[in-house]
C-alpha cells in the first residue's frame, strides 16, 4: 500500500484519480493549477471546474500549489495533466526532490515537440531510480465519477511495484489490471484518439455501423503494426489496455475525439470544429506528431495517415474516406 | 459472374440479398414462404413484410414458391432463412436437383437439434459436389436497404469460387471480402449474438462503457479460444469477418440480441423479454446449443456460460455479472 502520494493536475482525469485514491484511504497532496483553485477545492470539497458533482473527502485530500512540499511528503508522484502542460510542470520540479520516488504518469498524448511518450520523457528528464509506471484505461473519468464499474490498467516493467499500486486501490468499482508494457499502453492511448477521430469522421460522413465495424477492425491492425514496431514484447491484443481502450474511444459518444471527427465529417472546417469544442481533442495534435514519427518508416497506416491529411493538410474528408474504402478488408 | 440464382428465404436478410444481386443484374428466382407473399411481391415490387421500403426491380426478381423449378434454372442456390427453418426447407429439396449446383448459405445460428453450422449441415444433407460457400457480415440488412457502404464476407475453401461470387456483386455500396474459413465465419456469427446479449445485459444492469469495453475484450478472447478449438486455420482475428462482425452486434443498438439482453438486465423475466421482442433474438437458442456443444470440453468460456445460465437456468443476471467481474482482465 502507498500511504502518501502527490497527484499533479486539475482536470477531470486528475479529479477521478483523486477520488479513487482518497476513497482508498490514501493521503493525497493534490497539486493544482493555481492558488485560487486550491482554495475553492478546500472550501467546497470538490473541484469546481471539472467533475464538480464529485464530493471529495478533505480528510484525505490536501489541495496545494506547493510542489516541493507535496513531493517531499509523498512516496509516489502521479502526473495526471494534459500532455501539453507536462514539460512546464516538470521544469518546476528539482530532480533531487523526485529522483528516488515512485513516479507514475497517467497522460494521453506525446509530450509536444519531443515525439516521446510521457513515461519515457519523465524517466529521462529526472533520471529516476525506479522505472516509471503508467495508469491507463479503458476509462472515461465521467463514469468513475458516478462509480461505474471500471478496469484500470497499471503498467510497469517491474510488476511487483505495479501490483503494489494495484493493491493500493481499495474502492469497489475499480479493478486494477497489471501489465508490463507501459509505453505500449501510452501509445495505444494516443492511437485510439486518432482512431476515435476517424470513426467520428465516418459517422459525420453518414457511413453506418456496417462500415464503422470494418474501419475499426482495420484500425486495430494499424495499431498492432505500430506496437510491433515499437518493441517486440508479447502482447495479448485483447488485453483491456489495448483493445478495450480502443473500443471505449472508438465507439463512445462521450469521446471528444469522436465528436471532433463528426463535426469535420459533416463539413465543418477543421479550425472551426476545434473552436467549437470546449475541451481539447487530444487526437488532433497526436495525429501530427505520429505522422512526424512514422513518415520515414515503412509502416502501412492508411487510416491514421488519412486522418492526418484531413486534420493538417486540408484534405477532403469525403475523398480520403473514398481512398480508405478501397483499402479496407 | 453468376447469371441466374435462387435465393431461399423471405426475411430482411434475404430481402437485402435480393436487392444486392438484382441490382447487380443477376436474375433471381426468389423462393418465399407462401404463394400469398409471392403474389404481393409481384404486385408491389417490394417485400411487404420485411424492409418494405426497399423497391425491387421485377425485371430481375421472380418471386415464387416452386423450389424445383427455381433451382433447376439456377447455377447457384443461396439459403438465407432463419436457421430454425433450414431443416424443413432442405427436406423439400430433392438432392438430385441441387447436388451439382454451387450452394451458398447465409444463415446465423446452429441448425436446431444438430449442433451443426448450416454450411456443414447442407453439405452433408445433399452430398454436394462443390464445397458450400458462406456469405457473412459484418452487416445489418437495414443499412444495406438504405445503401450504406458495407463489406460482406464471402467465405469458401475454394477461393476461386469465392472470388467469382464476389465479382458477381456489382453494386457500389457493397464490397466483398474473400475468406477461406466458412465454418469459422458461421461460428462467429453465432457467438456474436451471445456476446450481444451479454453486452445488452450489462447495459441493462447499468454498467457503463468502461466496463463494456473490457467485457467485449474478454469476449473476443473467448471467441478466439473457441475458434481455435474448431480448427487450426491461421486467422487474422482482425478480419472483418470475425472482429468486425462481433463489433457490429456487440455495440449496435440495431441488434435484437442486445435489446433482449437489455430487457433482461433491467429485470424483465427471460420469458417475458422474449415475448416482447417482435423478431427472434438468435442468441437465445444459440447459447443453449453452444453450451451443449462445449460443456464437456475444457474451453474456458465464462461470459458465454453466464449468458447460458441467465437465459436457460434462471440464474440472476446481477449475480452472474458479479462473477464475470472477477474474471475479467
Amino acid at each position: 500500500m502507498f500511504r502518501n502520494i502527490t497527484i499533479i493536475g486539475s482536470g477531470s482525469w486528475a479529479t477521478a484519480l483523486v477520488k479513487i485514491f482518497s476513497e482508498s484511504g490514501i493521503h493525497i497532496s493534490w497539486v493544482v493549477r493555481d492558488a485560487a483553485l486550491a482554495e475553492q477545492i478546500q472550501e467546497c470539497a470538490r473541484n469546481t471546474r471539472y467533475l464538480s458533482y464529485v464530493d471529495l473527502n478533505l480528510d484525505f485530500v490536501n489541495p496545494t500549489v506547493d510542489l516541493e512540499r507535496a513531493i517531499h511528503s509523498s512516496e509516489m508522484v502521479i502526473f495526471a495533466l494534459p500532455s501539453a502542460y507536462l514539460s512546464q510542470a516538470a521544469e518546476a520540479i528539482d530532480p533531487a526532490w523526485i529522483v528516488k520516488k515512485q513516479v507514475v504518469v497517467s497522460i494521453k498524448g506525446f509530450v509536444p515537440g519531443t515525439a516521446m511518450v510521457p513515461s519515457i520523457f519523465i524517466q529521462k528528464k529526472f533520471g529516476l531510480v525506479k522505472p516509471v509506471m503508467v495508469i491507463g484505461g479503458p476509462c472515461h473519468a465521467e463514469e468513475i465519477a458516478i462509480k461505474r464499474n471500471t478496469y484500470v490498467t497499471i503498467a510497469g516493467t517491474d510488476t511487483t511495484n505495479a501490483d503494489r499500486l494495484k493493491n493500493s486501490i481499495q474502492v469497489k468499482y475499480i479493478n486494477g489490471i497489471v501489465n508490463n508494457d507501459p509505453s505500449g499502453v501510452e501509445y495505444v492511448a494516443i492511437l485510439k484518439n486518432i482512431i476515435g477521430i476517424a470513426t467520428g469522421i465516418a459517422a459525420g460522413l453518414n457511413y453506418g455501423e456496417n462500415f464503422i465495424a470494418v474501419l475499426v477492425s482495420n484500425a486495430m491492425r494499424e495499431v498492432n503494426r505500430f506496437l510491433r514496431s515499437v518493441n517486440l514484447l508479447y502482447r495479448d491484443v485483447f488485453d483491456s489496455a489495448y483493445f478495450g481502450d480502443m473500443l471505449v474511444t472508438a465507439y463512445s459518444d462521450l469521446s471528444r475525439n469522436r465528436t471532433l471527427g463528426k463535426l469535420i465529417g459533416r463539413g465543418i472546417k477543421v479550425s472551426q470544429a476545434l473552436q467549437a469544442m470546449e475541451m481539447v481533442a487530444e487526437g488532433y495534435r497526436a495525429s501530427e506528431e505520429l505522422y512526424v514519427l512514422t513518415k520515414n518508416s515503412e509502416l502501412h497506416l492508411p487510416i491514421i495517415t488519412s486522418v492526418y491529411r484531413i486534420l493538417h493538410q486540408h484534405a477532403s474528408a469525403f475523398h480520403e474516406f473514398k481512398l480508405i474504402e478501397k483499402q479496407l478488408r
